[in-house]
């Protein structure tokens, strides 16, 4: 089979129309590929990049170095590095929500995503949240937001959230569709016949028997009792401090964390140039760079495009695994 | 000079005791403390661990390896290893309420401490959020905890909180509190002429412009710009999950994270072993250990002393710096 994979740069301001510039450059990866964007943006990001580019259409053979496929969505002002434009938040959009699309109904195997810029989007008029929220509810599903590197991967039961709203939104029926989904996940798409879990607490030293918070003696100790009787493997509620001891990473396939900033630091803290970030739950695969828009770089060719290779490559992996399984 | 540093295990059904009986064969860290301690619970830990141990009195001099000075503190009920009992928490704080006095009088230049297990205190009826609180209220000071290992500090401006209270924890005052101390004690303490500090925003990505959360727009920007015009070097706020990236770590001599769970699990997932505790704004250098009592391994000699080791060395650095000052 051949595997065909949307790859959406993203914001246009930003390195994601560089790196997609320099995926072309790799022809074991551009031929997994069809990019949905502004042509102009790609041509100006090779131009500064001094990198060959031919875009080629959406049913072309990649032949060599330097070409993309291409499904033009056409952008109303000119991209200028480092200076996102509102204007063009809905057309960026729209090019994502076209892949995403495609991806739903079987066109494309998989969506590849580079970085958004949510203040342009949110400027532009448009309530964004984040791109994986936004792929969840266009698809209908639940999903989780699962970061990677090679050895951690590291699951949020909330995402994009501010700290405040956190201890609210964890309840057991989110807690138990989080887990299932994950362990789902890692079971399918992993090929991980009984993947161990780990659990953080919400509360420092997981709240310490209720002295530091009640959450995981009302909440979370129980909805995991439960899943356990279900054949789930789940270590937890962990004090998140210590639960990254690599001596006790070495005996999860994957930690579920309760909040953003519980889970990422450490994630990115060793190893970024080769994490990803993994939506877990859609009807499709679905992985983007784990890496914002860098403005501040954009056109420079600094940019590593690790992130995005390693992007590619492991939605390719997930892709082929279900047709495979299918 | 001499330095003294008063020296108390903490929980005696944990790891302390046996830590205390490792650091007595240790004649170049020895010769510095004095136990503040039950010599029953030292003597069995020794018998424990088939380790030589030799109390002395607190004026007596160190002549060879398992001698250790003591000032005794006799707890009501015998320790079972791995076993708290509640019925000892008013004599384990007396022990160390009292070497906190002897380091407020002068009698003693630094506190070094164990680990302490929370729950048992409180269930014995003594209210205790954690020894570094305790010790702050004793001596009426304003206090911040830093956790360090070699190559990262991190200062937290909250510390033992439930989640859900962090938000509303965070005010211009206190966050100005916790940078000008953590400053200080980077030049008087540290030895660092010209201190620059990264700050992590309180909401993920920093509050990404206000649309994650408003602190850092209402309370953390303006109080960094107040503190930047008085000649501090502040670097933030900055995103918690790209903070703690290596080549930026590089360029700040500590993070100050705004709680708990924000700034540890990075701290303490490498190099845990020779990471220390250290309160910032007492009148006197304390020193803890980075890690808990270890209940399933009291007894059994397992338990590794080099955080207990470095948090002697650190104190007693500390302690000769203040001395040279004076």
């Amino acid at each position: 089979m051949t595997i065909r994979l949307a790859l959406v740069p993203g914001e246009p301001a930003g390195i994601g129309p560089e790196l997609c510039v320099r995926l072309a450059q790799r022809v074991d990866l551009s031929t997994l590929c069809t990019a949905y964007a502004d042509p102009d943006v790609l041509m100006q990001a090779a131009s500064a990049l001094r990198l060959p580019l031919e875009l080629l259409d959406s049913e072309a053979e990649i032949t060599r170095p330097g070409q993309l496929r291409l499904i033009e969505y056409r952008l109303p002002t000119p991209t200028r590095a480092g200076q996102p434009d509102p204007a063009n938040a809905p057309g960026i959009i729209a090019a994502l929500d076209a892949a995403a699309h495609d991806c739903l109904d079987g066109r494309m195997h998989g969506l590849v995503t580079g970085p958004f810029h949510k203040a342009a989007i949110n400027d532009g008029g448009i309530a964004y949240t984040g791109t994986t929220e936004r792929l969840a509810q266009q698809a209908g599903s639940d999903m989780v937001m699962m970061l990677a590197r090679p050895g951690l991967r590291v699951a949020l039961v909330t995402t994009h959230l501010p700290l405040r709203a956190v201890a609210d939104a964890i309840s057991g029926e989110q807690l138990e569709r989080i887990l299932t989904i994950t362990a789902d996940a890692l079971r399918r798409d992993f090929g991980i016949a009984s993947p161990r879990i780990a659990v953080l607490g919400l509360n420092p030293h997981a709240g310490e028997d209720g002295h530091l918070g009640r959450e995981e003696l009302d909440i979370i100790i129980p909805t995991l009792e439960r899943l356990r009787a279900r054949g789930l493997h789940l270590d937890g509620p962990l004090p998140a401090d210590t639960a990254f001891l690599p001596h006790k990473l070495a005996t999860f396939d994957a930690v579920v964390a309760m909040y953003h900033d519980q889970g990422l630091p450490v994630l990115k803290s060793t190893g970024l140039e080769h994490a990803v970030n993994i939506t877990l739950g859609l009807p499709y695969p679905r992985v983007a760079v784990d890496h914002g828009t860098a403005l501040d770089i954009a056109g420079t060719g600094r940019a590593t495009p690790d992130s995005l290779f390693a992007a590619v490559a492991q939605c390719a992996q997930f892709a082929a695994q279900r047709e495979q399984d299918a």
